[in-house]
């Protein structure tokens, strides 16, 4: 039980970790691709976590803490690049509501990171019925963002 | 100093993160971007830290230990995107001799791995020398991959 204790650790620390500072980006499209980036990893482990959550791939209680860890640290950090004047770019779809709507898109990172939080814990339980009923809040918590922020 | 104790763990446990694996994407488009959306994050971390190791910014000791620490646990996730039959694709700078040189790209990428891990942990150590020490191997170890198996 001592790795999933020190990976429960991992993830309780990493919720203190700052992301990279807006002034990181020398130009608005290297703050896109880095959103981009960090969305990609969080969606691809989401996938993997997923497919064990609705019986698509076998339940693999390691991989599925890990799929958790990486979900939950990874969340912390796409938020750094929404900064001011990242809205227009050729392949972004994030709406202009995230800069005109600025407490309620941190109300909605804030509850997917809460959400994804918890679906981390969920997975180290090795229960895959606590995955289950976890993975339902944290995918609805990524929905709720794109449907208000994210152009189809 | 706990909470850098604490992210010393968090590194630590992160060296065994399993990626998702390559059966997780449904196409080859999706894990060139999951490879290169960490490679993104990667390298936005890498260059704030850059900045201050450059004295292009100013040293942030607790910022620099939270950017090591994200580098040092990103870098174990891009590799399981190089699956077989995805060397191919628009927006792919992967050269063929990532899968006719396996043995030679996975010793480079384990090259860069221990770099970026001496980063953190000299990140941590909240002395500016030190940082700097360790960021030129640790860019050195991007450099000679991306030589030898990207495109320019």
């Amino acid at each position: 039980m001592k790795s999933l204790a020190t990976l429960a650790i991992a993830a309780a620390a990493f919720t203190l970790a700052a992301p990279v500072s807006a002034q990181s980006f020398a130009k608005p499209e290297d703050a896109i691709k880095y959103r981009q980036g960090a969305f990609r990893v969080m969606s691809a482990h989401f996938g993997a976590l997923g497919a064990m959550a609705n019986n698509r791939a076998p339940f693999d209680p390691q991989a599925a803490a890990r799929h958790g860890d990486v979900i939950a640290l990874v969340s912390h950090l796409p938020f750094a690049g929404f900064a001011a004047g990242t809205d227009k770019g050729e392949n972004t779809r994030a709406k202009a509501e995230i800069w005109t709507e600025q407490p309620k898109f941190r109300a909605a990172a804030e509850k997917m990171q809460s959400e994804v939080g918890k679906l981390a814990a969920a997975a180290k339980t090795g229960n895959l019925d606590n995955l289950k009923a976890a993975f339902g809040p944290a995918a609805g918590s990524c929905k709720a963002c794109h449907d208000d922020f994210r152009r189809d």
